[in-house]
């Protein structure tokens, strides 16, 4: 089958405020994450939810999700690194496998 | 590897117009989930596509993809009460696994 | 429980730039796949990134992300129609496992 053939990778998908974006995309180039995609999104939350350390995102504020896909030793430095970055800021970040084809693209 | 370190959570991904965007947050909420991100989405269909009951998407109407990442209890119930509100509503939802650092955050 | 009487299903994640959207969404109809959300996007890169031949993504251009949850067999004829598409237009697509409930709207 096709998707069979398919090489297995990790999707990194990190949802930030606005003005957090540009440093989790500077842990990708450092990850050597090749490529990502960001959209634009808006956060809601129930009591205590989508928080780090003493910051809390709230529905006025501008979020984005950064999507990137990348081998699994690369996964592995950017968890790392997004585990220190929302150390500080909030922000949420989920792994998950993915297929892909030409996985060259994906370093 | 740091990407075995993480916790295996659910994600629910919510599709649905617009008008129906409160709706399904009040089901995040009542489920438990703390935390979810919007996105504003616009859909296509084909023949028969993206509906529920009598009512159809069109590329016209605007949409919503709503996203949480909640423990598979929590999952549980808000597949259930999506079940429900998805009866007499258009919309769809996709149930994934990830891993997330930090799983107290996302109760 | 409840998220275990799902049905699994693909999901299939693409992306390309704005112009190219229509090609992937008349792929999504030759492969039968009955619905897709459409998400705007932007993306960046590092050395090399997101790209097929000689074609590059910069962070100026406007991109879409196109979402379809299909069968296995869909998906399968899904990935040979944008394997050939990519070959000559810049953009990634992403192929994993999901979870539906209601299997039957996304034949």
């Amino acid at each position: 089958m096709s998707t069979s053939t398919l090489s297995p990778m990790k999707k990194i998908e990190v949802v930030v405020s606005n003005e957090d974006a540009h440093a989790v995309r500077t842990l990708f180039e450092h990850a050597g994450v090749s490529g990502f995609t960001a959209i634009s999104a808006a956060a809601g939350l129930g009591h205590g939810g989508y928080h780090a350390s003493n910051l809390t995102f709230n529905t006025e504020a501008g979020l984005t999700m950064l999507l990137a896909v990348a081998s699994e030793a690369r996964a592995d430095a950017l968890v790392v690194g997004l585990r220190e970055l929302l150390e500080s800021r909030s922000g949420v970040f989920f792994v998950s496998d993915v297929a892909v084809s030409r996985p060259e693209y994906f370093a």
